[in-house]
């Protein structure tokens, strides 16, 4: 299989064209968003939607986060990955199997239909997870492409995914929000360095492979610069796989709080890795190809 | 000798009021601040000043930072931090004796004339350097009371002394750039540990001692929230010595650099330590009390 989108194998990075589409569809009158917004997402690699949820459903998906984080003796273990240092929770993954409610969301229309429609395929769950940055003491999480690395160590072989960032806390300028470089997703830096076994176990707390070079950093922030989605919660952010993202630690008392869902296109199942011995555990990288099917209608507490 | 502001005695931490004005003297039509700006410093503890260097002036200032910390062997070994675990320069002190740019710099009356205003006194340098926070790797400044190492390490006895820092890279909302708590400096957090003896030599890079606690904090940012005053080279931020700030780390290219003045009134000399063995270095906190002379007009290079 012909690697499109070669990493960690030579000594110097490079900067590589993108082979794939952005949006994948094309937008008429039934499509999802307008045609702004499809354009938006096609040269600056995301958008934010505002809105799309009413206020009971924003409290009903804030408080079921924090049930999740409250009782971690509920989830899976492996699933809970704690800041570096600490014991206090960064992340669970696999959200959508371990909650009804985060079952229902990640099938939402008003999510998955616009995934279907950006990546023009049916989906189906890469990846889901809560994420929790602390107060006062959060990190940063440095500089990356996801693609880069679900290539790498998962073996997803084309750019035809998409994340959605589901705001449960106020993201402000000062509390550590998630930076993007508008337009980074059209290009592909490489990394350099061999992937170390059983990576995740250290880079989902504090990434050292699969790190971009500063001068590939410094040249794609001075094209187009840097943006801050900012919102209240409840505020949506999609963005394309291999959009280069960061975000500054959080030294406010303030959290920030937010369910990650990654959509793949079913055509874009995983492959084996190209530059890992074996691929990453299914809880981080869903290797079972199931159709989403799409639900419409409010959020509401699911019946059990 | 009375000490007003207790701390780093008691094992919990305390709230104490502030026992001193905020705003030193009076305002009328002669003064180098408006009635706005004033009452704003008062009740915020903090002004941001725009535009009052122009162009030139502003180069001529970002020529020397440039040239002062390109060139750490023609400075005073002592006075250079460096980053935690790395040579990168993190601070530069005493510019004001090391370059006759800086020197006149703090003179100016644009700046020293507004401190004199507002501390209604004669006033003196109590500490100058030049700040520089690398981008990709620049760290956090945690939360902290100037006032408070002041008082406890230096022997400053009241609340009479403020600072500026004149902006010599952009400051966005993005590259760490300076927080702080408005209204803050009404109140005195004390903070809890003995100072451990030449706390100074760690601290200037990573403070442990002197930290305010997570429920103070919380308490100060829920009532009147968090600002970033941004701006362009050559902006003038000036706040009060008990001002609660702190800044974000900087993963974005883009290094922040600042020059920093502190002026202290010459009636508040410094007495010894409030809770320390023996007091920081001159370098750090000037102990000669000679009233500034003030200079006006434009900055030019200064002829050797």
């Amino acid at each position: 299989m012909t690697d499109f989108y070669p990493s960690r194998h030579a000594a110097k990075p490079e900067m590589l064209p993108r082979r794939d589409p952005v949006f994948h569809g094309t937008h008429d009158a039934s499509s999802p968003l307008s045609r702004a917004q499809s354009e938006k997402f096609e040269r600056d690699g995301y958008i934010v939607l505002q809105n799309i949820f009413d206020a009971d459903e924003v409290r009903l998906l804030q408080a079921e986060a924090k049930i999740i984080m409250a009782n971690p003796a509920a989830l899976d273990l492996y699933t809970i990955v704690t800041e570096p240092g600490s014991d206090e929770i960064r992340s669970v993954f696999r959200i959508h199997d371990q909650s009804p409610l985060m079952s229902r969301l990640v099938r939402d229309e008003r999510l998955a239909g616009v995934a279907r429609y950006l990546l023009d395929d049916d989906v189906y769950i890469h990846q889901s997870r809560l994420n929790y940055k602390p107060g006062f003491r959060g990190k940063e999480f440095y500089w990356h492409s996801d693609f880069e690395t679900w290539h790498v160590e998962d073996g997803m072989p084309r750019m035809r995914a998409l994340s959605m960032s589901i705001l449960l806390e106020p993201n402000t300028a000062n509390n550590g929000p998630l930076m993007v470089m508008p337009g980074s997703h059209l290009k592909y830096v490489t990394c350099v360095g061999e992937t170390p076994d059983d990576h995740y176990l250290t880079s989902l707390k504090k990434q050292e492979y699969g790190v971009p070079d500063d001068a590939a950093l410094r040249d794609l922030a001075e094209v187009n610069g840097i943006d801050a989605p900012l919102g209240k919660p409840g505020t949506v952010v999609i963005f394309d796989c291999n959009l280069m993202h960061g975000s500054n630690g959080n030294i406010t008392p303030f959290p920030r709080s937010n369910a990650f869902i990654v959509y793949n296109a079913v055509s874009n199942k995983l492959q084996d890795p190209y530059g890992a011995k074996k691929p990453r555990p299914t809880f981080i990288a869903s290797r079972e190809v199931k159709p989403l099917h799409i639900v419409s209608g409010a959020l509401t507490e699911p019946v059990l």
